[in-house]
């Protein structure tokens, strides 16, 4: 894996100010429109529909929705919330309605949090059949005494689930997972980050000259999406996934978060881990029962998938979640790269964790392959300290990961180490 | 298991009470006449007798002991120590003799504690003969100069030792083991407590509509009984027992313990420490190190039984243990109720441990099972988090105690919610 | 293993003292005398050539290394610089030279420790040809201004590396291994200390009356005598060895110290350990990352014995190391005494480390023994614990380490039980 060309500069917050505005669901045009954009980044991205009705393990395909307007006025007309204003006012979901009501009627149907009177929250209601408006609550507060007239022009009716793969082949069949879900409208760290920085990765693997690795990528509406995509191909991706990443909430600047595989100390946790510990002052590690997303499904009883979290700012941790206080600004080029970069090291971490074994027994003589300074003192003994523990310590039976953490340092260093001696046959790779 | 009928208001302490008075030993009639009360009480407990001489193990069983009679008198024919008018005064296992003393031949065979002067020791003697009295250090101090007629009317002749089974037939053949001792004499917490609270346990296994496992309930002799116990049965109780449990010094209201088999971590250990851990609010953790009782033979190396010991105040860390002071007012109805839900608990949570396996791949649809609620917000979210973390973990792998210690919970607190994800068909057995 | 004849007198120092003017180096005349005075000491012991020239794994045996004369002249003739007064002086392995030398000139072939200005540095070039001196920082600073005659009378030549060996054949063929080196000149701690405590350790050893182990006890040249040594062995090493040592750094009071064997938790680490946490007040205790003598060798990838170091300050890690300051005051005969004393008990607890297991099922009856008091009191159940512990975890299973660091007592305490209850037939080693 060549690192050198590791640092695109994808312009990542760009992305998702493009797509920030477009009515995201499960289903759906708005998915739809969002995948078409990211087919537009990422070379090779496949969008596949599966169609309503469709059984998928224990669930079922939901009919699809489509919204085209949904405003609630007074009785003089005025209109007083309005989906074109947001996305987030209309639950989504929502079936169609025109009719008048009271202020007692409309109140079952309204959402707000007392507690962030200035935020819309992020409601749905996928599979019980609702209407319902969003607002902020001092919004509510303020409305007028009513009647109200609520016109919601949606259908829910047979379509499809549309997600989007792109299988990228490496020289062995073995594979690494990367998901992420594209269902939800007009937020940015929950959820435009995954989506984004996910797209950049893809870029970045399809620019590498070699990758060991066959790599699965998935833009997916959260749960459904991902079920319906096990039930296909649950058991190729268990004969074959060695780690996978659910990336998600990974564009803010606040924290870095890892969340781990349903056992803990799968290579997935292993490597993301490894590479957290080494490359951030300090993050913060969830154990599974902190899950929320897919690996709740990659990782169930019988899937069995070793998928973990990589995020910045976890969601449920961070007071705008769910919210639309998670906006664009809530997410940043900087936030975004930061996320973008440990995903990079996690990736060229497991290209690179090989079973290294020293060729020669004993100590190799490393005077006569210019690898070592011939006069013993005191201090070129420090010098090749870190050459020489390798050597010590690979036996072609701990990988690359396992004798990192044993030395103490990190795996990263040892990468141009591993090549010098590899080309110099002191190492090989044990199959 | 029906947790509903399990708080009998068995009359443990009456028990102990009817019991006190009995002159008990290793063997005769005391411990005869005690296992008749007890299988009064417990329907199906059976009493067996092994004749004196037999050999068990390295072991024979010794002669049996009767006394009728036991004092010391002064010159005048006053008398001084009464064998009548406490148990304890006698040594157990005292040979017969009849005789005058000066005060210097009495002394070595008299007992008593300096540091403890209203107390009168438990002293026995079964493998050297012997005869000597306990007594009271102030009441030694006060003895007058001699002579002094020393008369025990005792016999040590060919008999036999006397113990008590109960063989409760469950759905399976897997065992679990209780065991207690019935050798004390007029002792409360140690040991009267074991023999009642295991009868009370007894009659609400009795009881139950199912059991899965079978049960094998021991009145015994201490150490002795065991050995003999084991020597006919060792073979069986190897292949069969699951779990077993030493119940001593059950009785007082001072503290809660827990003593590991040989090597910890026995299904009986997680069990019994993951009860305590929740139910009560500090025990004491003892190690094999501090062992004293039955699980010497039940753990001994070649017999290798998974058995630890519930206890409330361990033997030999209360002050009135083995001595006179260790009387009816030490244990208490409370006390022996606590011990017994203890062990109740236990036994309850080894019949639901379980491997338990989710059938569905993926999350299951709670919601079309009126199991989750179909508004989707923060809040609800929460709600669900205990079922869904035993779906969650149910891979058919870990039994109930691992997923409930990984989660952080009781493992009682899933009962219910076991019953209804079996019964929804949602979760299954794995055998 | 006769633990009474465990504490020889061996005049250690004194032998230090003998050989500490010898001129040292890999090959040679030093080595060759240095060996001829331990075969004096040490039965059996036999001394080994190795041609000059011979492929030794990545490694080549070096040419022979003699010298009669070394130093620096002044203009007038004055001796500045004398080989003769303290082989430090004299870079290892110097080629021939003379000639005059500028000032300028001269400087790049002296070595000298601004922070030590009163040590002479030892400096070896084994494989690169140089020729250097060594002197004291102050002395270099008081040196004229030159010219200089330079003289070294020395020669390179196709010779051989010695080494020698002793074989001391036990009941079985397992191994311990043993391993020290002898190519440092005129130093005291590192390293007179190893070879005077193995000889004296193998004096030991041949005196006792019965070894269960096989030992194989080396001195050699450090790196290159190791490597030549398993280049021809390794096979069976690693075929019989169960535990080994090199002994290095062992002669003086400020510390003990023991460095684990690569992966740690080897029988050599467990009993070294064992001994260490019992017998000393304190001792560090270093990872295989701070490795430097010869178990890199013994440890490397491919070869995988079980070698750890007892030592006393370790290398490195005081002042005088590698100095002229590491002079014969540094040991001192209490240091070589205590490093030898913690070798000795290690060894013995090898000996001694067998799978124990009782013979009887359940309690032995210890009274019919004489093992145990028949009068059954509080006290005197404390008396036997330790005797009890050991038949409680005597399962045949678990090592007398293992048994020991489960008890939390140190293992040499149980020697005379087990003695006792071998011969009493309550114990039977597990082969």
């Amino acid at each position: 894996m060549n690192r050198a060309t590791s640092s695109p500069m994808d312009p990542m917050h760009a992305w998702a100010k493009d797509l920030f505005p477009i009515n995201r669901s499960i289903t759906g045009p708005g998915i739809r429109r969002t995948l078409r954009y990211l087919a537009e980044l990422v070379p090779g991205l496949e969008i596949h529909e599966i169609p309503s009705g469709t059984s998928v393990f224990d669930w079922e395909i939901p009919p699809e929705w489509e919204v085209t307007e949904a405003w609630i006025e007074d009785a003089k007309g005025r209109r007083l919330v309005d989906w074109a204003n947001h996305n987030l006012h209309l639950v989504g979901y929502s079936e169609a309605v025109d009719a008048m009501f009271t202020r007692d009627e409309l109140e079952s149907h309204l959402h707000s949090l007392p507690e962030q009177p200035d935020a819309i929250p992020y409601i749905t209601s996928y599979y019980e059949r609702r209407w319902g408006f969003c607002l902020a609550h001092r919004q509510r507060l303020s409305l007028p005494e009513g009647p109200f007239r609520v016109r919601i022009v949606s259908t829910l009716k047979p379509g499809s689930l549309t997600y989007a793969e792109l299988r990228l082949r490496g020289e062995t069949d073995r594979e690494i997972l990367l998901s992420t879900y594209v269902c939800h409208p007009s937020m940015g760290n929950n959820e435009l980050s995954g989506p984004v920085v996910t797209a950049a990765i893809a870029r970045w693997l399809v620019g590498l000259p070699r990758r060991r690795y066959t790599y699965r990528i998935l833009f997916l509406p959260e749960t459904i999406g991902s079920i319906a995509y096990l039930s296909c191909h649950w058991q190729e991706m268990q004969a074959l996934t060695d780690a996978g990443f659910v990336l998600t909430c990974i564009g803010d600047e606040r924290a870095y978060s890892y969340l781990d595989s349903r056992f803990g100390n799968s290579l997935a946790d292993r490597a993301a881990l490894h590479v957290l510990r080494h490359m951030v002052e300090r993050f913060d590690h969830y154990s599974f029962l902190d899950r929320g997303s897919d690996e709740r499904q990659y990782c169930s009883p019988g899937i069995d998938l070793p998928v973990g979290s990589i995020m910045r700012s976890k969601y449920g941790t961070f007071p705008e979640y769910h919210t639309s206080l998670d906006d664009l600004s809530l997410i940043t080029p900087k936030g975004l790269q930061g996320g973008f970069e440990i995903v990079r090291e996690t990736l060229g971490l497991l290209e690179a964790n090989r079973l290294y074994r020293v060729v020669v027994k004993c100590e190799p003589q490393l005077g006569k392959r210019g690898l070592y300074p011939t006069l013993s003192t005191k201090e070129t003994k420090q010098q090749v300290a870190s050459m020489m523990n390798l050597l010590a310590f690979a036996d072609g039976r701990h990988d690359l990961i396992a004798i990192a953490e044993r030395i103490g340092v990190y795996a990263g260093e040892f990468l141009p180490v591993v090549e010098r001696l590899l080309s110099d046959g002191l190492l090989e790779i044990q199959e």
